[in-house]
């Protein structure tokens, strides 16, 4: 029988960093998450700031739980490098260049600290306690401000020889197609799948189609993802033409990942998947459609069953536990 | 000390099968060919009558051998499974279906056989004797009748969940254009960066352009990848666009390639590549300049230090060490 050492390290802090918004959380050993919370990721300029700011946030909950039965922070975060303990040219934060975020934290929170891409960790959310239990090769893609990848094969996360794999949100999709606001690349997942992208589709289709919409009601710079999918719910046509358009491109996409590593099931997790079958029929339509026989109607494509903040704060305490002291 | 049996199962069969001909050697433990050949795949309606053709090659040989003295036999196989020992649904051969290849040359030879996809035994020839040696994340892209690839990370082979990863190939990197003539899907790398697709690319310039090229002396349907080659070679400028134009579309693809499993080195291999820097150029030019900011100027892009025959022969019989008896 294993001994479980019930007073010492039995909580860890998990962070997920997203390019608008912050979620952070405890995790005790069993999985449940004990506090949690959120905060702004936008507004702070620099990583010190922010670094600071989380700090603040939890100082009260460090202090409530003790210090001493904290294990270490995991965090996932755009372009967080595993091997470095980075965050290394993010299109998606302020913070550019390489930020040597973990080691920061550590020295902030006097806590060991690892970090990964939040799409990694929302991942290991999803294989610990979500949709992807008992798989070893399944490919979670998250649609919120940016597009993320977390992509397992055997059971082991991909990282590549220098930590950065995954990045599928900027694979290109639409050559020559609509330009990146931050990397400038042309025609990349991210810059139509995303809520950013879905924001620019709309008021394209708006500013061109001549069509009535519930759209109009908006000026221009007004229309974003929340407005597309309110609309949608209504039966706004354009609206949900936009939707078909970002499924098809999302579709395609998702073809071309199970073309590369052939995972059981691909799960979408994030802000766009609440628009549901709106945007679920069209992605799986165009993926099917351009996938190689062999296979076809094979990969499931499921949506989170996590709630939208817990996997990412789950997978990334998941790293926690693992911290070597 | 390691007690080596010099006198049994000291060899191993490798076949490399592709689309238009098969290449096939007696291999040893260090890594020697000792014999070698090749016959034409595509001349053969059934599976069967290629494993007669193939079994009537290798008996003289077999014979000189000594059954007892070899392991097994080892074949790479587009649309290989290792999983279960078939062919699936291969586009490029003409054996269409599931074939139970794997039983059919076992029974056949009256040795135990193992088979995967030609360009994950590329792949496993590169890593063990070729320009991947050392390496745990790498690329291997073929570039032959048809595009395949084999993909390392973290030292193993991705097989996904069914055996079938890897088929980059088919990824679509032109959304609308052209159609793939055996598998109906618009726009795939395959349709441009292989053999056929060069052909194809050639005419098209040709019929369209207007400008005068040395391809003009061939009738259309004369016109194939090895007369752009010797064109080119010649220094005409429409053959050497149709580089241009197949290096962009490959450097495109190599991109999403890279943001997907963050390879070391990507190693270009097959008949296309001696087309040398006038195919290596654009594709590295346009892999750069499509990379997100934290991949570029990182990713060694490398012809195959193997003789083209050699790296799938060897990665085949590689995998004739590793069965189970």
């Amino acid at each position: 029988m294993k001994l479980m050492n019930n007073n010492l390290q039995q909580y860890a802090i998990g962070v997920d960093i997203g390019g608008t918004n912050t979620k952070y959380g405890i995790v005790n050993h069993r999985g449940d998450i004990t506090h949690s919370g959120r905060m702004s990721t936008s507004k702070y300029e620099t990583a010190e700031a922010f670094v600071d700011a989380l700090y603040a946030v939890f100082s009260p909950i460090i202090d409530e739980v003790g210090k001493e039965n904290i294990k270490g922070v995991g965090i996932g975060a755009p372009n967080a490098n595993y091997f470095t303990g980075s965050i290394e040219h993010s299109p998606n934060l302020n913070w550019k260049g390489i930020v040597p975020f973990a080691s920061m934290i550590s020295e902030q929170f006097g806590l060991p600290c690892s970090i990964t891409n939040d799409a990694n960790a929302a991942a290991v959310g999803e294989m610990m306690y979500g949709a992807a239990r008992g798989m070893k090769d399944f490919i979670v893609i998250t649609l919120g401000t940016g597009v993320g990848s977390g992509i397992v094969t055997g059971g082991q996360l991909i990282y590549g020889h220098d930590g950065f794999a995954g990045e599928l949100g900027h694979t290109i999709i639409r050559p020559g197609g609509r330009e990146h606001w931050s990397t400038g690349v042309k025609g990349t997942l991210e810059a139509y799948a995303s809520a950013t992208g879905i924001t620019l589709t709309a008021r394209e289709m708006i500013a061109e189609s001549g069509r009535e919409s519930l759209l109009q009601q908006y000026p221009s710079e007004a229309i974003d993802s929340k407005a597309v999918y309110e609309c949608a719910m209504k039966g706004d046509e354009v609206a949900k033409e936009v939707y078909r358009f970002t499924g098809q491109i999302l579709g395609e996409a998702l073809a071309n990942f199970v073309m590369f590593s052939s995972p059981e099931a691909i799960i979408l997790f994030g802000g766009v998947t609440k628009a549901g079958n709106l945007i679920m029929d069209p992605v799986r339509e165009h993926m099917e459609k351009n996938l190689l026989a062999v296979f076809k109607n094979k990969v499931a494509l499921n949506f989170s069953e996590l709630k939208e903040a817990d996997a990412a704060i789950l997978g990334a305490s998941a790293l926690a536990w693992e911290i070597r002291m």
